[in-house]
């Protein structure tokens, strides 16, 4: 086992890992910004070292952050989420440097993290992905054949595209002959290439994803899933443990999918399998997160697995302890991701000094936070503050026990989320389960 | 299903019977003394009622007690634990003013309230007592022939005694001729009666007790053991789940020994029987604790259910859910009690006002508590201001996560013994398990 681990991030996650290292006995070291210097994660590390400014991304440099573990003799180190986690140029530096990176092979990263190259690899892995046309629409004709092959709706997409332009949802064939046209005229005037594409269009999807945990000897365990389809701008905001309309049978397929796709790459250590789900049960391959997740916790409740130490216990080389069938699910957990921001003005992030601070507690209720009380959030990183994690015995339980500890909550000075998260709690739709996507444009607004 | 609770308690029992309720959509009222007008029980409670001063004990005046519940429409009293939790009497009011108690029938509480008599019922259902005579000893060599039968060591005891007077612990049968004629002077000369008892006596026994829960119907489920041992002047300091030295065969005579206790008295709702096991793996009834206890949480973690939730669906007349076969035990749990007193001066109590608190969180830890910044602790009450509680996969996860947590704890502006748990958590003995009651004067002092 590592006697030392730095640890290449900030906030709550850091925290997060420099308490799993406590508790297995491993010295910490932080780094930090300028701007972090009173951070939760300086305070609570054994060895701090300063690698920059706020202004010059230094949780992004690779040749501070290495200088920092050579330094301190770190052994390993854990990238969290965000920053350097999913960059495999770093994993590759780390170890042609000696140093542990606490994650999956550079190779893998540099794999999963082509969104189109991980499309491909899926399918051969005979991990669903969403169906669409293999090779450039030819004509009309071709477009008609294909699109009635798929059932409508169905997207049209520039190869060439990208942020939004190019695209059509297409529901009929009138519809299609229609667009055809004029998409291919803006493909050409937008991107000079006017390829265009089909994939089957998903209506309202659910956001499921399956946590898996492969040590390097080929074992590979899925933890279930997670709901997260609660969103707002594209971002999770709160997710769930089991997904509320899951089945056995539907679990145990989807967790198949996403053990076969990690074998199939050589995955090692934590990763993360997104999903789109529809109506129907039909699931769909998105994205494979090479790392820890902010929503792990969840998992943490209902698995009682620590995912943080399962990590470091991979990356040291040791076995999973546990067999597939040894993995049991739990009752229900929910997280709220706490934000300072504003959600009637876009969700606007609102840093500022902590004046006044309660944080809930009690049976089933646990934190994870980089706040105290006179901490002063600063405006150049991402506004999460902390995450307030609940488990009860079942869904129901844990929403009341969710709407019992966002009430307590109590951070005086900044603007946060914790009404806004209230309001999703009360929604009829989201206690019945009934929600997708959409659901915070749909209901909430 | 109550619409309305009481809670007659203060502090962090007051706040747990608060959360619970919450969650259950049950509305709860506090009631407090003028110096808890700030406390945290009384800003959680969705109503609350001033009853009296610190100098008139308002928290065991029944009659105002009983009109705060009625002033309120309040259909049911928790009691918490100390107070009017073992009030027959108390109990009783309740019954007649038609307020559903929240704890045993008041003949149940008086019966096992008298301990001679409790000792009886036990014996009559079975239950181990510490075996000694069952009348007066009443000469030398009566008293000769029971220490054989006992087998060294004994205890002679003044019926009539009380406070560790008329005791003489016995090892030898020289040192009982020497010991009973003195001993018998004694008795007459404080007590006026010179009648003496003989009790086997436990050389440096563990507590060990047991949880039970019983409904309306006859039902009593136990819920394995907590290890109380540790503990300073004969109080409860650290409780851990499961006992370190149990048996899985041990565990089932000694949980059924408790049911048998349960069901031998009427017993309803939570209950816990405290047994003395000695090295022999022997264990004898001590008393039974008719409330809820401190240490429950304990039993919370490792079985997952509620207990408040628990106490108050038996008192409605729900049945339990579970059977004894569903009742599994999962991890090692362990509670320390925060006080705010000086260890170093015979842990003399340190009220005083908490200006600076960071509160441990994260994976497997939670903070029963009354604490929150700036709040001034009384010297009326009890010294106890939180519990710490860990759940880890094992007794070893348990106790790092617990030092991991207890390095965080930062109560400033008031003495706690934060570091004297520290102390025990880092005792070779304590970490293999060896300790018995003795232990904090043996081992800590």
């Amino acid at each position: 086992m590592f006697n030392k681990i730095l640890v290449a991030n900030r906030g709550e996650i850091a925290v997060r890992i420099i308490r799993a290292c406590r508790e297995m006995g491993i010295e910490t070291v932080a780094v930090y910004s300028t701007v972090d210097e009173e951070a939760l994660h300086v305070q609570m590390a054994d060895e701090s070292v300063c690698i920059g400014t706020a202004t010059d991304n230094c949780y992004t440099n690779i040749s501070r952050i290495l200088t920092a573990a050579e330094i301190t003799d770190a052994e390993a180190i854990h990238p969290g989420f965000g920053f350097l986690s999913e960059n495999s140029r770093f994993a590759d530096v780390c170890r042609k440097c000696n140093i542990t990176f606490i994650g999956p092979r550079p190779e893998v990263i540099e794999n999963m993290g082509n969104k189109s190259n991980a499309r491909k690899l899926m399918a051969n892995a005979d991990v669903p992905v969403v169906p669409g046309s293999k090779k450039p629409l030819t004509d009309e004709q071709d477009a008609v054949q294909m699109a009635d092959e798929l059932g409508y709706p169905v997207m049209i997409k520039a190869s060439a595209g990208g942020g939004g332009r190019g695209i059509r949802i297409i529901r009929s064939q009138a519809e299609l002959l229609n667009a055809l046209g004029t998409a291919k005229q803006e493909a050409a005037t937008f991107f000079g290439d006017d390829t265009m594409y089909m994939e089957k269009y998903l209506e309202k999807p659910r956001h499921v994803e399956i946590q898996i945990l492969a040590d390097k000897y080929g074992n590979v365990l899925h933890l279930g899933e997670r709901d997260c389809s609660i969103q707002r701008r594209n971002q999770k905001v709160l997710e769930e443990a089991p997904c509320p309309v899951m089945t056995e049978e539907l679990r145990e397929k989807m967790g198949q999918a996403a053990v076969r796709a990690a074998k199939y790459v050589g995955y090692q250590n934590a990763g993360t399998i997104e999903f789109l789900l529809d109506k129907h049960n039909n699931f769909y391959f998105m994205e494979m997160n090479t790392r820890i997740q902010v929503e792990h916790p969840v998992t943490e409740q209902i698995v009682g697995l620590d995912l943080i130490k399962e990590q470091i216990k991979i990356a040291a080389g040791q076995r999973l302890e546990k067999t597939q069938e040894e993995i049991n699910l739990n009752g229900h957990s929910i997280e709220c991701r706490i934000n300072a921001e504003d959600p009637q003005k876009n969700f606007m992030p609102c840093p500022g000094k902590v004046n006044g601070l309660f944080i809930p507690s009690g049976l089933g209720v646990r934190v994870d936070s980089l706040l105290y009380d006179g901490y002063e959030i600063p405006s150049t990183y991402d506004s999460m503050i902390a995450k307030l994690i609940v488990h009860g015995k079942d869904r129901e339980e844990a929403i009341n026990k969710m709407k019992r500890a966002l009430g307590e909550f109590v951070i005086l000075g900044v603007k946060n989320n914790v009404e806004f998260h209230l309001n999703i709690l009360n929604n009829d739709d989201f206690v019945k389960g009934i929600y997708d996507t959409n659901f915070i444009n749909d209901k909430i607004f």
